[in-house]
């Protein structure tokens, strides 16, 4: 996991409650858990428990009781805010801070609304999905279920639903504006600000040894790092003020020269988005020609929409004979070299530019495993070749790990082929 | 989410505490609640409350003070027996049941010989590791963290590392056989035994009305269902012993007959491991000619490992020159129908077939979004193509969802499709 970034612990602090029994059952991943705990890391703010709660209204009144015991700053409940009985969350917020439970025309207004939108009528149980604890504040929905916040004590008590996307407008649009301006207010300077620098092709620890000049644990610029299938983002946390910024700024800099070619985007564009607004602005058409990856380079390229712009094609070359007649690869070198060899990732780049008539290609050979490993050429061996304007480059990659993954780090190792070739080669 | 599979509520209980504060600062899904929260449904207990609480030594001693209150049959704890500051779980459990730590040496020296294994002098702080709360018993290390379990009052206490693998391997190899035992010796019949039919095909509401003539919440037989991009598994719960068996056999046989076809496994088998299988018995090879899914048929048939012995290979024609000059795909089809057509699906199969010698291939054509869709060729419309053995068939989809979702949909409609005709016209 790198270093941990264990800035804002001292300050504010998060708790989260998520009601579902499906994230019990082990039917459903908590993505909103990942996001909220992200979110409110951005602001300043560490969540120390988050808690998902079985369907039982004692049990959630309970879970907030304990909660509020230890005064978060902000306590964010998500879940349970449809209309079937399984649905708790007005009851037990209600109950757990002794308030009781008041209509708004309001909002059966929003919800009749929404069913007429849709030539429905509205069902007899969506009329409880208007009443809210005495004193909250109601969110507008924006799908089916309507979330609160309402102050208590210390605490910003925040429900929203349980839908990820759901959960997540009403967080930017109404719940972080209002902790914008509650960290303002008390003027703690808790503010955060985030710099996300993504890198490929250099591991963890040697980007340690690299920042290693930096203090890491600095609260003016917290440093961690996170790594994912695509490269390794270094992740600089300060402050939001204008010092803040500038502080962050000095910081970002200097770690772009230290990794250099290696950081491929600081404002969160994926590798494939980068490359295609590469080869767009250059002009530039591109083809893969693929073994080990199966199709996968091809399937990253166009997850773009709009990506037919400069992607052609590409063959998927599995078998030797497909790499012959249709790649064009010589039959006598798959013999001499083997099929994962540098002198195969070549001609299979070239021969996809000749075969799709395309200015730039890349192409992957390799060993996948789990089986097909040898001495010399082992489980995770893998050639890249690359055409760009006619001149070609290979790469020689050695990837940890199950077969699954091998695959993922060579398509995107060939995507920052083409990346780091276009940047130095192509002018901007 | 279909029906809710809430039996075993009301019997044996668990529940779960993470530490980690990686999980708290959106760095890391919790994969380990998933795991955990459906094997222990497998034997008939379901999961109240999961909770992942920030690495400090109260917090957590307090964690699990409040859950040994609420008397859960089961209590796991995952992560925090690592070697450093921050691995605390040792020193919790101990405060918390009120024990001292113990030193036992066969742990030290399984921990040392790990170590020598690899060459390394095993670290200082490596030492804390061998100690665990007294009256507690250890379980071996998988990888690099030993666990333990221990009994108090009503609950069964275990602890296991955070590293997945780790845990997985733990909890198949020491913790469900203990489990097992535990829930024979009282005779409590809680055991419970799990059907999976994988389906494909059929959305859940229509999957719903199909078996609205079974008791979804016969604790005999519980029927749930669960939606996956590669379709909609029912699953069945009910009782371990042998009458509980023979319903669920019942049941399962019933379902089948109703769901026909559409039935992929009932052994957990993903699609593409099905279909390979298939190729594989019948000695057929196959090749894809893909546009909208960019290569992703291709990656699919090759994430499983010895595809080579039937995938020859693919042509990704995302621009329609590559559609005619590789394929062989008329132009003139290309005007009169547009490349989203149920001809040019046809073509591009039976293209792939000639091109790569393959007895059979698929192909898909379509609109996958978000922009590019027209009031008759929406976004979400795409012709999949098949070949087996010299007869062509096309089928038209017209899939919902975001430019992701229509891929991999395709994709997976692409495998079944291929499936289906095998099973019709390959004998077994």
């Amino acid at each position: 996991m790198g270093a941990a970034t264990d800035t804002g612990q001292a300050g504010a602090s998060a708790e989260l409650i998520f009601s579902g029994d499906e994230l019990l059952r082990g039917d459903t991943l908590n993505t909103n858990q990942l996001y909220l705990g992200e979110r409110l890391l951005d602001l300043g703010i560490f969540t120390t428990h988050a808690l998902c709660v079985t369907d039982d209204l004692r049990a959630l009144v309970e879970a907030i009781r304990s909660s509020l015991g230890r005064r978060p700053a902000v306590l964010v409940l998500s879940g349970g805010l449809g209309p079937t009985e399984d649905d708790l969350t007005r009851e037990a917020v209600a109950e757990a801070l002794d308030r009781p439970l008041e209509h708004r025309e309001e909002l059966l207004e929003m919800i009749n609304a929404r069913f007429l939108a849709r030539g429905l009528p509205m069902g007899e149980s969506n009329r409880k999905q208007a009443f809210i604890p005495r004193g909250a504040t109601a969110i507008p929905l924006t799908g089916t279920a309507p979330g609160f916040y309402t102050q208590h004590g210390e605490t910003l008590l925040v429900a929203l639903p349980g839908v990820p996307w759901e959960l997540k407008q009403m967080w930017e649009e109404t719940v972080e504006p209002l902790m914008h301006t509650a960290l303002e207010r008390q003027g703690e300077q808790h503010t955060q600000s985030v710099r996300r620098i993504r890198t490929f092709g250099i591991g963890e620890s040697m980007l340690a040894e690299m920042l290693a000049g930096f203090d890491w644990h600095d609260p003016q610029a917290t440093i961690g790092t996170r790594a994912h299938l695509d490269g390794v983002t270094i992740i600089v946390r300060g402050q939001a003020a204008p010092q803040g910024q500038r502080k962050l700024d000095t910081v970002q800099t200097r770690i772009l020269e230290i990794v250099g070619e290696h950081a491929y985007s600081t404002h969160g564009e994926d590798l494939e988005w980068l490359v295609g607004g590469m080869l767009r602005r250059a002009g530039l058409t591109v083809g893969v020609a693929e073994s080990c990856t199966g199709g996968l380079v091809g399937k990253h390229l166009t997850d773009v929409p709009g990506s037919s712009d400069y992607f052609l094609g590409g063959v998927t070359a599995y078998d030797n004979r497909v790499k012959t007649a249709v790649l064009g690869v010589p039959a006598q070198m798959l013999v001499e070299h083997g099929a994962v060899s540098r002198e195969v990732a070549a001609a299979m780049a070239e021969g996809a530019c000749r075969l799709l008539g395309a200015d730039c290609a890349l192409s992957t050979t390799g060993v996948a495993g789990p089986a097909g490993g040898t001495d010399k050429k082992p489980v995770g061996l893998v050639y890249i070749g690359s055409v760009v304007r006619g001149v070609t480059q290979v790469e020689r990659h050695q990837f940890p790990g199950e077969r699954e993954h091998v695959r993922e780090r060579a398509a995107f190792a060939a995507l920052d082929l083409l990346r780091r070739r276009l940047l130095r080669e192509v002018p901007a």
